[in-house]
């Protein structure tokens, strides 16, 4: 993470920043977070980011202490990472990286950090089913919180989460998409899952390869069936998964170039 | 809660500290908590406590940074302790309140508030059953964590956690005990819930106004044939619950203030 954030909107140098200011998100995690991709300094998909912050927040009144929301719209966000990308030479102004912003404590803290590395067209293999944690219909996990040690303790251990029923929910770090029959098929939100930002995108296109992308629920014992599969984030975009839970999917490579196409696309006119 | 805070056992303002130093915790949840009562500058149960903390630690390496192992034994606590008590005239030797540790980000932080408001022989009504969130056999639950915006998001809400079977589980801020047939009945760790000081100290007891303390599942459909029921938590010892989920249960408050003297005689002879 560099030096460089902002806190609703004013530049600041991290180390200046005091635990004092951000004790509920600390003490309790009653903050929620977004994960951006930055290409040239500009953020991708911003308002759509900024959506499902408030929309979190708005589901949390009361228990969760939201920024003042003029810091909260994608003007302010744009000009605020500006400033930061203005004042910090290791950044710059065509900065391309990953921001965060966390929104708790009445602050929304914007920060900044490199790319992760990854090898052009690396795939994630999933290998391991975590049945013991996610329930059906749980609220919770429709919500980016910083109460995300669950997640955070299975990042970059191939895992996917099902719940009670069987059904495979998403991965600790995105969504997830299975070539299934004639469909492109997304785990509903009820499994649960994150309403992800690429996901939204991807099921408003609808057609991905040629085929419908629907919400339908998939469960563990039809990976048999599953003939590719990508992980969608909004830092990566959409990844192949070319290994499933023990099932060798190479139709995952071709599904994920598609599906980055039509992310593109959209990011595109979305501006 | 107070100014004066220790970090590995060095006494420092809160204000003092930075954002920079408790950042897994603050961005991830990735870090352990415990609530403990003070009375007269004695921290209750503080070897217990300090082993709940050393066990999820143990749990989370490589996900969660623990504290240097010397700062997490009770003579270190009780040391720091001492320090902050002393340095600070607002708090005093003889200090009456609520201690927390925080462990993450490779620090103990140890900070005090006030004791809850709270009239003597008031109980906790519970009238709420949320009954989409908890899964049975969660681990996760098991650990108190600053992942904690489920359980915060229903304090003071008279909620209960019930499980996907239909068991109930526990409180946002505490275990629940049920006078049942001819027993005190707990639910199981698996349930989920946390397993709580107060908790673990009642089970050892193994008997409660004449009869014994058992784990064991308590479905909600039990509960018209409960008599009393008590909460349980490090900071209020146990509370009466007078109503659950529809029912009367007058029975509680003579069930509550034996299980405080239990307890009380139990922190008496652990020192």
């Amino acid at each position: 993470m560099t030096g460089t954030v902002a806190v609703n909107g004013e530049v600041r140098r991290l180390e200046e920043l005091r635990l004092q200011d951000f004790l509920q998100s600390f003490f309790f995690g009653a903050g929620f977070f977004e994960t951006l991709l930055v290409e040239e300094g500009a953020p991708m998909f911003l308002a759509r980011h900024l959506a499902r912050l408030r929309e979190s927040l708005g589901a949390h009144t009361g228990c969760v202490h939201p920024p003042p929301p003029d810091v909260l719209t994608p003007e302010a966000v744009r000009e605020a990472m500006r400033r930061c990308l203005e004042a910090d030479a290791s950044l710059g102004l065509r900065f391309t990286g990953v921001a965060k912003l966390v929104a708790g404590d009445g602050r929304l803290l914007l920060s900044f950090s490199p790319l992760p590395q990854r090898a052009p067209g690396e795939g994630m293999v999933l290998e391991t089913a975590e049945d013991r944690c996610y329930r059906r219909g749980d609220p919770t996990l429709n919500h980016k919180s910083v109460s995300y040690l669950r997640q955070y303790a299975q990042l970059g251990r191939g895992t996917v989460f099902v719940n009670e029923a069987g059904e495979l929910c998403e991965a600790p770090n995105g969504n997830l998409f299975f070539l299934v029959g004639d469909a492109v098929v997304t785990p509903l939100l009820e499994a649960p899952c994150l309403p992800g930002v690429i996901r939204s995108v991807l099921l408003e296109q609808g057609r991905l390869g040629g085929m419908p992308v629907v919400e339908r629920t998939v469960l563990r014992g039809q990976v048999e069936d599953v003939r590719g599969c990508v992980l969608t984030n909004s830092v990566s975009l959409a990844l192949a998964v070319p290994r499933l839970l023990g099932r060798e999917l190479p139709g995952s490579h071709a599904l994920a170039e598609n599906a980055r196409a039509v992310v593109r696309e959209y990011a595109r006119r979305e501006g």
